[in-house]
């Protein structure tokens, strides 16, 4: 079954669903059908959806919201709220519950399945709604497109992630969450770059939200090379094996923080929701019909 | 020239602005116009207005955008980011430069005129930029008519606002700030109500974003009856003089938190923007002739 990175990439973003939706395609979507954007999926019971969009609304950065079910149940029909983008070009004839490679299931909170292929045995089809969040994989195109390439990407790490004390705006039943931020390693004198490259994909995290040693306290990060999710931090430089903070602080590295997709998943699991949710497995993500060209104004 | 509060209050929002132009008003505008919406303004030169636009998208709570100029030096027409008002349902025949009370100008980041009745000879035709704001009193209402009146207008304070050390996503020059929040004092028991009145009210705040005593620690708040803007907090029973926190914890009254109006205005002086900076004078707002129930649907 790992078809996916050991056979050649699909070409089309429609090709990349209708292997998802032959499960013949399980790896994560990194990489694939540059150019055009990719979502995180969380799937809630109807119940909780209003707070949820409103929590998204509240808090753009680390939760943007690109669109969201029609109807409850609906898993083909999206509305989307990405400006300038009709609810038919989110990708055609879409079924949320086979189309992405890998999803991962929770009941009451608590992880029941993962990496598995279909959701549609965990579906209700009278009560689920599904939103996809923006991610990314857009920003760091462009910064690679721009020279400032993600050290994690080249040395084919996960990006580190870290939850932060920085509080969400609560939204109803979602309270008491915080912001979970990417890191990427650049020198200082590279962050004004960096914050320029990326502020236009405001769909997709935008810019940093914070950069800079001193950050660590404001965002109560106590060990930055201990992240909570991926890989720990890595420089570009491959010959080095380990590199103290002293070391990058003596060379002008710094650390640079963005908003990060995970935060509304653990929003999801701070609120326990009761009943069945549902997401990607992590770096799974469903690659949609839409050109980052149309969504994201030149800078 | 004190008209305003003491003449008849003008029964229609256009009547405020005509009072206002012929400069016949130059009182707070709370409590004027019921069910109207009201708006914050910030004036600022072209260069700084996309940063100041992806600010206010990237902090919605504290920062909400209801419209922007249509073009540098325009003082009449306005883009609505109002979802389901059209341009032309802003305010007819606006001329912003006139129509609200009174005005606050600034120069390189210093007061160099208050409550002015007019911007006009500070104006630049070729490029100031002006952006309305989401303002408080559309929930302020609402919870008056959920039998929740905040105290302070009961009492006819001005609300107590705070300067926090929850930081705002930066955007370009607009970095370092942080949330400036509004307080209104409830009883314990209240806050869950409270919450779900003011949560519809997204493009004014929207539900507020700490609550309890322990978020004074969370918020960075040291002495609440100190406050940055505003008048130190009260509570309804004007039979009290001075009360203590001691007491009121013994009473079950909690401080109650929402994302303040004066966060982008606080944003705009931290990022010291060079040239003229204009803004309303506290509490001598914009009245729009959008109504609040075209915004905000029914909860």
């Amino acid at each position: 079954m790992a078809q996916g990175r050991t056979a050649t990439l699909p070409t089309t973003v429609r090709e990349v669903r209708k292997l998802c939706r032959a499960n013949l395609w399980d790896a994560p979507t990194s990489g694939v059908a540059p150019g055009y954007l990719q979502a995180n999926l969380i799937v809630l019971p109807a119940e909780f959806a209003p707070d949820f969009e409103i929590l998204c609304a509240r808090n753009t950065v680390p939760c943007p919201l690109l669109a969201i079910s029609k109807a409850p149940g609906d898993f083909t029909n999206f509305q989307s709220r990405m400006p300038g983008i009709a609810d038919s070009q989110i990708a055609f004839g879409l079924d949320i519950r086979h189309d992405l490679p890998r999803y991962n299931v929770y009941k009451d909170g608590v992880l029941v399945a993962d990496h598995i292929d279909s959701l549609e045995k965990h579906w209700d089809p009278k009560d689920h709604v599904a939103f996809l969040i923006g991610c990314s994989f857009s920003f760091e195109d462009a910064l690679t497109k721009a020279g400032l390439p993600p050290a994690h990407i080249a040395r084919d790490c996960t990006v580190p992630m870290y939850r932060t004390k920085i509080p969400l705006c609560p939204a109803g039943a979602f309270t008491g969450s915080k912001y979970v931020v990417s890191m990427r390693y650049y020198h200082e004198s590279e962050v004004s770059l960096v914050r320029d490259v990326t502020r236009r994909f405001i769909a997709t995290h935008g810019e940093p939200i914070a950069w800079g040693w001193d950050s660590l306290e404001t965002l109560g990060i106590t060990n930055i090379d201990r992240p909570d999710w991926g890989d720990p931090p890595v420089i570009a430089d491959d010959s080095v094996v380990v590199r103290s903070v002293e070391e990058h602080k003596t060379d002008g590295i710094v650390p640079v923080f963005w908003g990060c997709g995970v935060t509304p998943q653990e929003a999801v699991m701070k609120a326990r929701i009761p009943g069945i949710v549902m997401g990607h497995a992590p770096g799974h993500m469903l690659v949609m019909d839409v050109k980052e060209a149309d969504v994201f104004r030149p800078s």
